[in-house]
C-alpha cells in the first residue's frame, strides 16, 4: 500500500473512487470545483484492507489522522475538545460502492460533559447543545459501543427512551423537548450504555475519534454488510475508507434544516430538481423516514436564496459528475452546506429515461447510456399494470382506501404479510404476497424480494423501503400515514376498515393508491405497442425509450438474438421483442394440441416398424403445417427445429379415464396401453430413452420429421419465401450418434428436394447437453454444423441435480447461510462448473470447424450474466423466450462494450 | 514406404513382423535358422496399405514379384507355368497378428489343363495331379472369384459338388476318388465358376498368382477380418502380407501327410508335444475339421524317422522363438517341411500355465509371463466347475451321454441352441445356453460368444471352433462324432435320446464329457483353497500356478488394489484375493439388515430435527459395530467408508403390508407414512435429493455416522487394533459442499477423541462422480485429503444415461452395426469421455494438494482396461468387488511393465 493513508477533502478527486471511497471522492471533488462542502479528511481503503486483515492500523496512519486533524482545527479555527469552542466531527463510512444502511455513521462526536458547555457557550443555544449531545451519545453507544435492542419487542434502546421522555412530557415531536429534557435523556442514554456495555460512555474526544473509525472500519465485516455485498456481488477486498468531517447543523433551530435532493426525479427520470427536507433537523433524521419531510420545492418560499443556490449546485453537480446525483445539504442558520454526493439510486423506469435523455442531452454517450442500465431494468417497461377499468371500478366501489408516496412504480397484488420472515415463508410457497410494515431496515431486504410490493406507513421517497425497493424493481409506496398497524396482531386499520394477515391487497406504484382486494393486472405501455397494437408508438413514452435503447443496444452487440418458440404466434412476439431467429422450435410441444396425440399414442404403442411408419404418415401432415406456418412468419431468419426428444412415455395416457379413451381409439384393449405406460416406465427418464437415442431405435421417427421440415420449407419457398431450417440432433453424446441420425436427414433431404423439384438451404447439427458432448466436441463437430448448447440438460447432468426434484435442497443450497450456490443454476448460467464445458465444446468443435455455428437455448439464455458469459465464450446467438429478448439484447450489447474497455463509441 | 516391397524367405528375420507379417517373419526365421522350408518370399504390409488405400500397386511391386519368382525358379530348378514341370505356388495372408479363420488362402496355384500334364509327367501320379487341381480351383473360385453359396441351404459350392460325387461313386472319403472323378470334379467345378462369375477361370498361372495377391490384400478389408479386429482392437492400419511360397504335398498318396503340432498342449498349458496329422491330405483338411485326424504320437510309430526330426524342430522352434508354438508341417513322400509356426493360441489354465513354466524354466523373465496372460483368463482359475457328486450322480444315472475332444476347458451348462442367431437372441433376454453345431465358422463368432458353452459333432482339437473357444476362454467340446444332428429340426439325436431346442445339456471341458439335464456348478481349486479351505494349497496345481502369477504381479504393480466390501465377511474374502484396503464401503448397506430398517424408517420419517436425532441414537451402536467389526478384519489397512447417499425414499415401503407394519412398530399412521412416500417421490432419483444433500439438509445424520465410525475405530484401536478410517462425502459438486461436511466431521472426531481418550489417523475426501467436481477438483481438493472416482455416477452424468434405464437401448448402442459405443461404459470406462473427466480431476485436484491421495471405486474398477488407465492416469490404487481383484492385480501388473516398455524387469 501507498505511505499516503489520509487525504485532506482539498487533496482528492472523482477518479480516486478506489483509494477514497464514493463519498469520499466527491467529498473532494465537489471541494475542488468550489462548493461549500464543510472540511475534512478522509482515510483510505488501503487502510481498511490492512485493518481487515490485521485488526490494526498500518504504521503512519495515527500519525497523518493526528496532521489532518491539525489542519482541520486551523481551517475551522476550533480545536478539537476543546472546552470552550469544540470542534466537532461526523465520522462516517464510504465504499466504492453506495452501500445505503448497510455502513455506520456518528455525528457531533467531540461532545463530552465538559465541552457541551462550550457549545453552549459559543452558539448560546442548550438546547440545540443537549440534542446534539443525546444524538451523538445514542449514535456511538449504538454503532461503536454495539447497544443493540435485547429482545423482539425492543426495537431501540435509545429510541425507546426518546419515546419515553416524549410520553411524560405530553410532547409529539422531538423539537418539543427542552434542553433540559435532553439533557436527561443524555444522562439516562449514558447510563444504558454503561448497563449494557459495562464500561463508562468515553469522554475523551481523541478515544471517542478512533473509537469510531475502528467501528467503520470493523463494520465492513459485519453480517449486514457482507449480507448486502453478496446480494450485489461486491467485492470484499474494496473495502471502505472512512470521512471525517466538520460538523455542520441542521438542528440549531428553526433557521436550520437539512434534506437530500436528486438532480432528477429517481422515480420516473423525469429531469427536475427534486427531494425533501426537514427543517431542525440532522441528516439522518430524513433518511431514516421517522419524519415525513416536505417537498424541496417548498424551500422556495422557506429560504429563496438557499434555493437558488440549491438549482445551481445540482445542475453543476450533473454536469461534473455526469450522471443523476443524489446528495445532502445542510442549511445551517441559513448557510448552505454540501454533506455528499453520489450516483443516485433509480427505478428501472427512471434509469431507463435518465439514460437516454442524458445521451440525447449530449451529456454521455449511447454506450454509456447502455451501461446505466440493468438489463432487468427493462423488465419495468414490460411489467404488468392494472387494467384501467378494473382499476376504475375500484375506485367505483370505494375500495381505494389511501394514497402514500409512489416510491416503485407498476402494479402489485398480493396477500398481507407483516414481517420480512413470512413474506419469505408465504412466497416459497407460491403465495403472492405484500409486505406491509411501518418502516424497514436492512433486515427486510429478503422479505422485500420475496414480495410483490411493499407498502410503508412511515418514511419518504428516500427511505429505506424506497431505496431498496427501487433498486430491486419492486413495486413500492412508503409513507402512507393512514395506515395504523399492528404488527403484533398481523392486522392494520385504514379508513375505517381492517386489514387482517393474508387478506387480498393492491398497491399501484405509478400512483401511490392502496385498494382493497385482488386486482387484475395487464400488460405495459410497450406491450400495448409492440403486441397488442392496443397503442400507438408515438402515444407511449416509456415505448419511445424501449425503443431507443433497443436500437442503441442492437447497434453496440455483436452476439445475435434468437428465441425459443414453438408456435407460430409465440414466434411472431418473438419478431416483435427483436428475434433474429428461432434458436429452439421443439417438435414435441405440437404433439399435444387437439386430435394429434392420438396419433402420437398409435405411433408410440405400435409393435412394429410397419405400424409405426402408419401412425406416422399421419403425423406428417400435421407437422409440416406447423412447420411451414413458423416458416411463414420468420421470413429468411434461421430456425432451428430439434427433432424428438422427450421420452415416448410423457405421450402416453396416466390415469384410467384417458387410458379408456386412448384405447377405444385406437381400438386396442386398455391392458395394452397399461403395458406399454409399464414397459416405458424409467427410473431417471431424464437419463434414459430419450433424445436421438430414440431417433437411432426408430429411425423412422427421424425420417418423418426430417420430412415434415424440409417438405415445409420447399412449400414455403415455393410460395416465394425464404426459410431456413437447422435441423437439430437432441441428447448427442458420441460422434456416431449425430453421423447415424445426420445421414437419415440428407437422405430424407436428396428425397424431398428430388419430389419436390426445389432445393432449400438447411444444417445439421446438434444440441450439446450432455457433459461427453462438449468434452469431445472436436470430433462431434465433425458430423455437426452447428452445436447448440441446451444448458438446462447439461447443468442438470454436470451438477447432477434433476431440475425437477432440485426443490428440496434448492432454497437450502442458495441461502445466505449456505451459499452452496450462488445462484439458481438453472437461472444462471453456473459459469465455473458448467462454463468449463460450455467454453470447452466450443474450443474444441471450432478446433475441428472453424465456422462452426454456435449458439445457446437453455433457459439461462436471457439472463444477463449468461448472456454475457456467451458472448466472453464466442458464442454467434443466444436464444431465450421472447418476453427476456429485451433484456438479452441489452446484455450483449453491454458484453461488447465491457469487451471493447471505451465507453465512449458511438459512431 | 520403403523401397524394397518383396523379400525372399531368407533375407528376414522374426524381428520383422511389422513388414513381413507374423507368418512372413516366422517363415523367415525357420528359413534362417536352416528349418526345411519350402522356399518362398513375402509382399510387404506396407504394400497391403498402399494397395488399401489406392486400390493398385506402389511402383515397383509387380517387377520385385517377378524377380522374386525367378530366384524361386532357379532354387527350384522349375518353371512356373511350365508345361512339363511346373512350379506351383501357394499364397497366403499374414497379418502381424494371427487371425484365424479370416484371412484366405490358395494352395497349388500354378495349374491349368495343361501344366496339370506336367504334375503327372514329373510325379506319375495323375490322381494326385488331378486332386492337386481340383483343390486349386475350389479354393481360387471361392476365395479369388467370390463364387459364394447362393441359399441358406447350400453350404459350399463346391463342397457339394465333391459330396455328390462321392455319392455317385458309392465311396465315403475324398481319397476314395480316382484321377478320373477327379478330371470330371475340376471341369465340373470349373464350369460352376463360369456360371456364378460369367467369365472362364483364368488359365494363365500369372493371371491366377495376381488375381491371388489382390484377394490377399483385398480380403483384409472383407466384412470377417473387420468384424475380427474390431472383437481383438487390432489396428486397420497394420495391413497384412502375402506369402508366396513353392508347394510341397501331403497328398501325393499313403507315403505323405500333413498335420499340426503344439510345442505344448493348448488346453491345458502341460509341456509336451502335441499335435495331430492325417495321412494323404494337405493342410486345410486338417484345420477345417472335416476330418477327425490322429494323435501326433501315432507318427512314432508309423514315420519314426520324421517323428524324430519334428521332436528336435519343435524344441529349437519354443527355444528360438520364446513362446509355444502352433505350427504345420508337411511330409511329402517321407520327407519334412514346415509350412508355418506361430504362438499358438491356448486356453486360460494354459496360457498361465505355460507362462509360469517358462519363466520357472528361465526361458522368459517374469514380466514377459505376466504379459502373456491376458488378465480376464485368470477367471477361468475361478470359474465354477461341477461338484464331484452331481457328476458322479450324472455318471450313475447314465446321463452321460457322448464324448468329445475337450477343446475348452471348464463346465458349463444351458440350453441346447443350434445357430449364432438364437443363442444370441436367448442370451439377450438372459437365457443361459449351449451352442451345439456341426462345426462352426467365422459366422458363428457373436454366437459362440454368447454362448455358455460350445458343443460340435465335428472337427479336432485345432478346429475353428476350438481355437476360437480357447480364445474366448469358452468351455468348448469339438468332434463329438456321437452326436447326430438336425439343424433344421433344431435337434440331435445322442446315444438313442433326442435332444431338443431349448433342453437342458452340461459340458465337461475338461473331460470332453457332454451330460443330459443341468448339473449345479461349484468353484474350483482355487476357490476351495483361497475361501473355502476345502482344499490344501499343496493339493492343488491350479493354485501353485495362482500363486506365482499374483506374486510375479504383486512385485510388478505400482497401482495399489482395493476392495468395495460393505460387509466383514465380504472383507475376508477380498483379503484372500489380495486387497490392500476397503476403497468402498456403503453404510447404506447396512439399513436394510434385520430390524435396523425401522429405524431408519423412524429417521426417515422425524418431523423435526429432535425426532431425527432420537432415532439416531438407535442406529449408532449398530453402525459403530458393523465398522467395528470390518476394522477387526482390515487390520491396518485403510477403509473407506461413504457417508449416506441413496435418496430416503430407498429406504420407505414399497407396498401396503410393509406400509402397515412400518406404521404398526412405529406408531404413527399408515396415511402419514404413505404421505411420506409421496412427499419423498422423484422424478429422476439419481439426480435428485441424495448424497450429500441429505447431509447438508440433514447434518445430524452425517454426525451420527462419523461418530459411528470414529467410536468404532477408537473401539479397535484400544483392542490393539491400528484402524485407518478414510470418511468419504457422497456427491460432492463443489468446494463448500464438501467444506460444510467435513467440517461436521472434524468437529464430531474432536468430540469423540477427547471422549474416547484415544484418537486415530483419519482422512476426510470425497467422490468424484458428478462432472462438476472433476471440472473444479482444484477447488474441491482444498477441501478433500482423498479422491475416489465413482466411475459409476460419473458415467451415468457424463453420459446422460441412466444405467438402470439403459437397457432399451444399451444393446442397439454397443451392437455390431452401430457400434456408438466400443463397449458397455458401466463395465469398461470411457476413456474418451469419462477418462477426460477423469484426468483432469486427477491433474487439477493434484495441483492443490500434491499429495492427494486418489483412487476408483465404481465398477469398472475391476476391468483390466480400466485399470490400465487408471494407472496411466497416476491413480494410487483401484477397488473393485472381492472376485475381480486377481484380475486387477494382473492388469496393474501390465499397466506398469507396459509403462516401463522393459519386458525383462526381473531382479
Amino acid at each position: 500500500m501507498s505511505d499516503k493513508h489520509v487525504y485532506r477533502f482539498d487533496e482528492g478527486n472523482k477518479e480516486m473512487r478506489e483509494l477514497l471511497g464514493g463519498k469520499g471522492a466527491n467529498l473532494a471533488e465537489m471541494t475542488s470545483i468550489g462548493l461549500p462542502v464543510p472540511p475534512g479528511f478522509t482515510i483510505t481503503t488501503e487502510v481498511c484492507n490492512h485493518y481487515s486483515a490485521h485488526g490494526d492500523y498500518p504504521e503512519g496512519t495515527r500519525a497523518q489522522v493526528e496532521e489532518a486533524l491539525a489542519a482541520l482545527e486551523a481551517d475551522t479555527g476550533k480545536k478539537f475538545g476543546d472546552a470552550a469552542d469544540p470542534l466537532l466531527l461526523s465520522v462516517r463510512s464510504g465504499a466504492r460502492a453506495s452501500m445505503p444502511g448497510m455502513m455506520d455513521t456518528v455525528l457531533n462526536l467531540g461532545l463530552n460533559d465538559e465541552t457541551v458547555n462550550g457549545v453552549i457557550a459559543s452558539t448560546g443555544n442548550p438546547r440545540f447543545a443537549w440534542d446534539c449531545y443525546r444524538r451523538f451519545v445514542s449514535m456511538y453507544g449504538d454503532v461503536v459501543l454495539g447497544c443493540k435492542p435485547q429482545s423482539e419487542d425492543e426495537h431501540d434502546v435509545f429510541e425507546e427512551r426518546l419515546e419515553a421522555m416524549k410520553r411524560a412530557k405530553g410532547v409529539t415531536y422531538d423539537t418539543d423537548l427542552t434542553a433540559e429534557d435532553l439533557k436527561e435523556l443524555t444522562t439516562d442514554f449514558k447510563a444504558a450504555v454503561k448497563e449494557r456495555t459495562g464500561r463508562d460512555f468515553p469522554d475523551d474526544p481523541r478515544d471517542q475519534l478512533w473509537g469510531a473509525i475502528d467501528a467503520v472500519f470493523g463494520s465492513w465485516g459485519n453480517d449486514r454488510a457482507v449480507a448486502y455485498r453478496r446480494l450485489y456481488d461486491i467485492p470484499d477486498s474494496w473495502g471502505t475508507a472512512v470521512n471525517v468531517q466538520t460538523m455542520v447543523y441542521g438542528n440549531t433551530g428553526e433557521e436550520s434544516g437539512t434534506g437530500v435532493g436528486f438532480t432528477r426525479n429517481p422515480a420516473s427520470g423525469e429531469r427536475m430538481f427534486y427531494g425533501e427536507f426537514l427543517v431542525n433537523a440532522q441528516g439522518e433524521d430524513v433518511v431514516a423516514g421517522v419524519r415525513t419531510p416536505r417537498p424541496v420545492s417548498e424551500l422556495k418560499e422557506l429560504w429563496p436564496r438557499v434555493y437558488d443556490e440549491l438549482m445551481e449546485i445540482q445542475a453543476t453537480l450533473e454536469r461534473e459528475l455526469r450522471d443523476m446525483q443524489d446528495f445532502e445539504f445542510t442549511i445551517e442558520r441559513g448557510r448552505l452546506y454540501m454533506l455528499q454526493t453520489r450516483n443516485g439510486k433509480r427505478t428501472g423506469l427512471a434509469a431507463i429515461r435518465i439514460a437516454v435523455d442524458m445521451a440525447d442531452e449530449g451529456l454521455i454517450s449511447h454506450e454509456e447510456a447502455l451501461m446505466r442500465i440493468e438489463p432487468e431494468q427493462l423488465n419495468q417497461l414490460l411489467r404488468p399494470v392494472f387494467g384501467p377499468s378494473d382499476k376504475e371500478e375500484a375506485v367505483r366501489e370505494g375500495r381505494v382506501k389511501a394514497k402514500g408516496l409512489p416510491a416503485g412504480p407498476g402494479a402489485a397484488t398480493g396477500r398481507v404479510v407483516f414481517n420480512a420472515a413470512d413474506a419469505v415463508a408465504w412466497a416459497a410457497r407460491d403465495e403472492k404476497v405484500l409486505l406491509v410494515r411501518d418502516f424497514t431496515s436492512p433486515d427486510d431486504i429478503r422479505g422485500m424480494d420475496a414480495a410483490q410490493g411493499i407498502l410503508t406507513a412511515q418514511g419518504g421517497m428516500t427511505s429505506h423501503a424506497a431505496l431498496v425497493a427501487r433498486q430491486m424493481g419492486k413495486v413500492c409506496i412508503v409513507g402512507c400515514g393512514a395506515l395504523d398497524i399492528d404488527l403484533k396482531a398481523r392486522r392494520f386499520e385504514v379508513d375505517g376498515v381492517t386489514v387482517a394477515e393474508g387478506d387480498w391487497l393492491s398497491i399501484d406504484g405509478f400512483t401511490g393508491e392502496v385498494i382493497l382486494g385482488e386486482l387484475d393486472t395487464r400488460p405495459p405501455e410497450v406491450l400495448q405497442v409492440l403486441l397488442e397494437g392496443s397503442m400507438k408508438p408515438e402515444d407511449s413514452e416509456p415505448y419511445r425509450y424501449y425503443r431507443e435503447v433497443m436500437e442503441w443496444a442492437d447497434a453496440a452487440r455483436r452476439l445475435r438474438v434468437r428465441t425459443n418458440a414453438d408456435q407460430p404466434d409465440q414466434s411472431e412476439n418473438a419478431l416483435a421483442f427483436g428475434a433474429e431467429g428461432i434458436g429452439l422450435c421443439r417438435t414435441e410441444h405440437m404433439f399435444f394440441g387437439g386430435e394429434r396425440i392420438m396419433s402420437v399414442r398409435e405411433m408410440v404403442l405400435a409393435g412394429s416398424r410397419e405400424a409405426r411408419e402408419k401412425a406416422l404418415v399421419k403425423l406428417l401432415p400435421m407437422q409440416r403445417d406447423d412447420f411451414a406456418a413458423i416458416f411463414r412468419v420468420m421470413g429468411e431468419r434461421h430456425v432451428t427445429i430439434r427433432t424428438l426428444d422427450p421420452p415416448l412415455h410423457e405421450f402416453l395416457p396416466h390415469d384410467a379415464e384417458d387410458t379408456a379413451r386412448t384405447a377405444a381409439a385406437l381400438g386396442v384393449s386398455e391392458a395394452e396401453v397399461r403395458a406399454k405406460v409399464d414397459d416405458l416406465h424409467e427410473n431417471n427418464p431424464m437419463l434414459g430413452h430419450r433424445g436421438c437415442r430414440l431417433g437411432i431405435a426408430f429411425p423412422e421417427i427421424t425420417a418423418m420429421q426430417a420430412r415434415a421440415i424440409l417438405e415445409a420449407a420447399c412449400l414455403v419457398k415455393k410460395e416465394g419465401g425464404d426459410p431456413h431450417p437447422e435441423i437439430m440432433i437432441p441428447l448427442v453424446g458420441t460422434r456416431k450418434e449425430l453421423a447415424h441420425q445426420a445421414a437419415i436427414v440428407r437422405a430424407v433431404a436428396d428425397e424431398v428436394f428430388a419430389e419436390q423439384g426445389v432445393a432449400v438451404d438447411y444444417m445439421v447439427g446438434t444440441m450439446i447437453e450432455v457433459p461427453r458432448a462438449a468434452l469431445t466436441a472436436d470430433e462431434i463437430a465433425e458430423e455437426a454444423e452447428f452445436f447448440s448448447f441446451g444448458t438446462n440438460d447439461l447443468t442438470q447432468m454436470t451438477l447432477g441435480v434433476s431440475r425437477d426434484d432440485a426443490g428440496k435442497f434448492l432454497p437450502l443450497y442458495t441461502s445466505e447461510d449456505l451459499e452452496i450456490w450462488p445462484a439458481d443454476p438453472f437461472a444462471t448460467l453456473d459459469q465455473s462448473g458448467v462454463g468449463q464445458l460450455v467454453e470447452m465444446g466450443i474450443e474444441r468443435g471450432r478446433a475441428t470447424r472453424p465456422d462452426l455455428h454456435v449458439g445457446i437455448c437453455g433457459e439461462q439464455g436471457g439472463d444477463p450474466e449468461t448472456v454475457k458469459f456467451c458472448h466472453r465464450a464466442g458464442m454467434d446467438y443466444v436464444s431465450c423466450s421472447p418476453f427476456r429478448l429485451p433484456v438479452a439484447r441489452l446484455a450483449a450489447a453491454q458484453a461488447a462494450i465491457e469487451e471493447s474497455g471505451d465507453l465512449r463509441l458511438e459512431k
